[in-house]
């Protein structure tokens, strides 16, 4: 059988053909996304798909990206050392200060901002972590010796209105990925979403969560009660975890977004929407590790790791739009503030 | 003579004053700033002056700020420690672990965002910091014993299109106001606001910088060459300077709001603001000090930390605004990309 990361890179790449394909056929007279294969000089290479118009005010996106990369290249000592916290198996290695090891990182990340306030705004990615020996003379094409690995996850909903069986559908549809897979994780992995999701100067979560992992892999899992957890162990059965989470994208999402392409808008519920939009920078900005990690990693593209954005946000001062008790905005701030069990 | 607390808190009072009228003048037909007095539990008070008017799209302003603060209570050893390392007055009590310290802080805030992409956005912010002994038996009513203090400022500009002679107008402005106080002032002052207002992961500054000092004591200043540098260096003088610097705002501002807030406006012009406030709002979030430090600060309301960011912003992905060799964006890049001195 192919090493896990062909396996990871060739399910990432069909995963982004079928739901660019979607997305696309779902909203024909907008532009096509923008598709960009890239190289990176230091090892590996990426496909972006994004979806940026505008001057197509009529589109049913406002602004998407689903993109995918496979990089690699070395790990320096200082990343070993903290990457070891999490995983034992890289202890050893950290100890004796072996210098670089080669990495490989595969993943698929996407958001998606419609246009139409009643539309959510979603969120996912799906990747996969490798450490290796450094070249120890194996022959030619043989795969190289595994140190350390393992898997991550996110999908998590961001509406701008509340409607409750949209939010039971998204969360029922994950909960069924991960019910297969093991009965605990989808309450774990759901919890981390909803504490990982939250904008602390606010007092308020970004949206409605979903499920979040990470360091998942064959080692003792932070989020799970004990060893002796029923779950995905392997590497095989975790894969095929993920692969069941990435699939479930589509299904939890494309239901909601065909159901309220066409509600009513008006200048209010966009001036909501925008003004919930400002939070969305808020967290991406101030407490997203991805984002933090990717400004400071040196040669990475700012547009690439600012793509999550939406295309415009607002701040009023002290607004008074939501304040309003028993306002369609006063009922979406409450469960922002006080995430509930939707299955 | 008033003690150095009361002094500031008279001057911040009656600048406040002054350049809330200056701005309310300025844009008769728009409603009023929304001034708002509070008192923090923890001790100290505060006035907040702000414009905020989204269904009011004719007025010059779009949202500002012109905030005065002036709190008390206890330094705990950890701050102690880390500031004394600007300030050797504050090594022994280090050292010693002493314990907490009361402190005040006294400051005027203030960003203006206009509507007409002409008209530069402007932030400027001016303060005291003061530490003291722990009541030591005073007779009531006499000042306790100061252990270290200093000044620190910021006026800088972030224009949307490049008017040379405007540039060249508030640098001079500031200039002006620093040389009377030692020659060496401005340009070190000058340099270390391009230094800051830099947003690294776009290899941009904010915009075309001003002033900023921090720590400006009787002690060595780490911006000042070295110790013999002529400079104010008495609390006093200090003082003088800093008023120097306060009472320049509106003259260095002012002329170029009343100048600009005419110009011609289209739908391309308005897209680049927006997109320029979007680089405004990355800055304040990911790297600004103050607005970190606010942010993580416990009881602090976030909504005056985020008073500075613009009520509206755009993010499209790889943008073409700007891209255009020889147009009007991209004469306004290169200034960003590359510091000018314009004295």
């Amino acid at each position: 059988m192919a090493a896990m990361r062909e396996r990871m890179t060739e399910y990432i790449e069909s995963l982004q053909r079928e739901i660019v394909a979607a997305l696309e056929a779902a909203d024909p007279t907008a532009p096509p996304f923008n598709r960009r294969a890239w190289d990176r000089a230091q090892g590996g290479r990426g496909v972006s798909c994004t979806f940026t118009a505008p001057d197509h005010p009529s589109s049913v996106l406002e602004k998407a990206g689903v993109n995918i990369s496979m990089i690699h290249g070395q790990l320096p000592p200082a990343a070993i050392k903290q990457m070891a916290t999490e995983h034992a198996s890289l202890a050893d290695r950290a100890d004796s200060g072996t210098g670089s090891l080669p990495f490989f990182a595969g993943g698929i990340s996407l958001v998606i901002h419609p246009r139409n306030p009643s539309v959510p705004t979603v969120h996912a990615n799906y990747r996969y972590f490798e450490i290796t020996e450094a070249n120890s003379g194996e022959p030619e094409g043989s795969p190289p010796k595994i140190v350390a690995w393992w898997f991550g996850g996110i999908t998590d909903l961001t509406p701008y209105y509340l409607f409750e069986e949209d939010v039971m559908h998204f969360h029922r549809a994950l909960k069924e990925a991960c019910d297969a897979h093991g009965p605990q994780l989808y309450p774990a992995f759901k919890k981390s979403c909803d504490d990982y999701f939250f904008i602390k100067h606010r007092g308020e979560h970004r949206g409605v969560g979903g499920i979040r992992f990470d360091d998942l892999c064959d080692e003792p899992h932070s989020l799970l009660a004990d060893d002796s957890t029923p779950r995905p162990r392997k590497a095989d059965e975790i894969f095929a975890f993920v692969k069941a989470c990435g699939n479930a994208f589509l299904p939890s999402y494309l239901s909601i977004f065909e159901r309220r392409r066409g509600s009513p808008v008006d200048e209010h519920r966009r001036r909501w929407q925008l003004i919930r939009r400002g939070r969305y920078v808020e967290f991406n900005l101030v407490y997203d590790r991805g984002t933090k990690f990717g400004l400071a990693t040196p040669g990475v593209q700012a547009e690439n790791v600012l793509m999550s954005l939406p295309e415009t946000a607002r701040w009023e001062y002290m607004s008074d739009v939501g304040t309003e008790e028993g306002s369609e905005e006063a009922k979406m701030l409450e469960v922002l503030r006080n995430p509930r069990d939707w299955v």
